[in-house]
């Protein structure tokens, strides 16, 4: 069996629940939650990057199959919404999610674009919908 | 039926497939992906931001149930790795966390804290454990 990339990230406590994450191409970014429970609010929440992760994917993939096919992208914006349970741990229970395109194409490739990503590229969507087998040590 | 919490983000396309996310608290953030494909690698990836999200809602939770147990933690380090699958859409299909906590606590503590957030607390794992159901317009 030959496997797929291997993806590495890695956290570091810097305050109360603040953290920096590290990833293997020289980024850094702050992660932080809200005050009243022991963060900073210097950075976005975890719950919320899960929803920034998604909608990028998705974005990403519909701006990048939609130029293959000739069209002409002058703005994209990308809605996401998660409506978390009421009770812990608070999964999103739903996500909604609108793009916005702008430009010069073909709706019908707008389209496509759409449903590829959703059902053949977007690794996040895929993600979520098999679920990972998740190991931990500690 | 009370709801619980609504989370929204808005993305907008920067340049080739970069684009920007602002949360509702005022923060930003640059995801980009490979230059490659499109991109300008000047921040984290999607696929990766899904790490960053798990292993971040999990830290957060082991580090504060520790201090509420009366645990003092000096130094908090999280390596997350994801397994991606080889082919499209290559979603995560195992995800391996290791908690390095260094401090003056009880180690009992510690592994019920791991338990409590991944079986109790983290909506991210919550998540990934339960589809959420996603819809789109466009």
């Amino acid at each position: 069996m030959t496997m797929g990339q291997l993806n590495t990230i890695k956290l570091t406590m810097v305050k109360g629940l603040q953290f920096t994450a590290h990833d293997e191409h020289g980024h850094t970014m702050i992660l932080d939650t809200e005050t009243k429970i022991g963060g900073f609010d210097q950075g976005f929440r975890p719950m919320e990057l899960l929803l920034v992760s998604l909608a990028g994917c998705m974005s990403m993939d519909i701006v990048s199959i939609v130029q293959k096919k000739g069209g002409q992208i002058t703005s994209f914006e990308t809605t996401i919404q998660g409506q978390r349970a009421e009770k812990h741990p608070k999964r999103f229970e739903k996500i909604i999610v609108k793009f916005i395109c702008q430009g010069n194409y073909e709706r019908e490739d707008l389209l496509r674009a759409l449903e590829l990503s959703r059902d053949k590229y977007c690794g996040v969507s895929a993600t979520l919908r098999d679920s990972p087998d998740i190991e931990f040590s500690i």
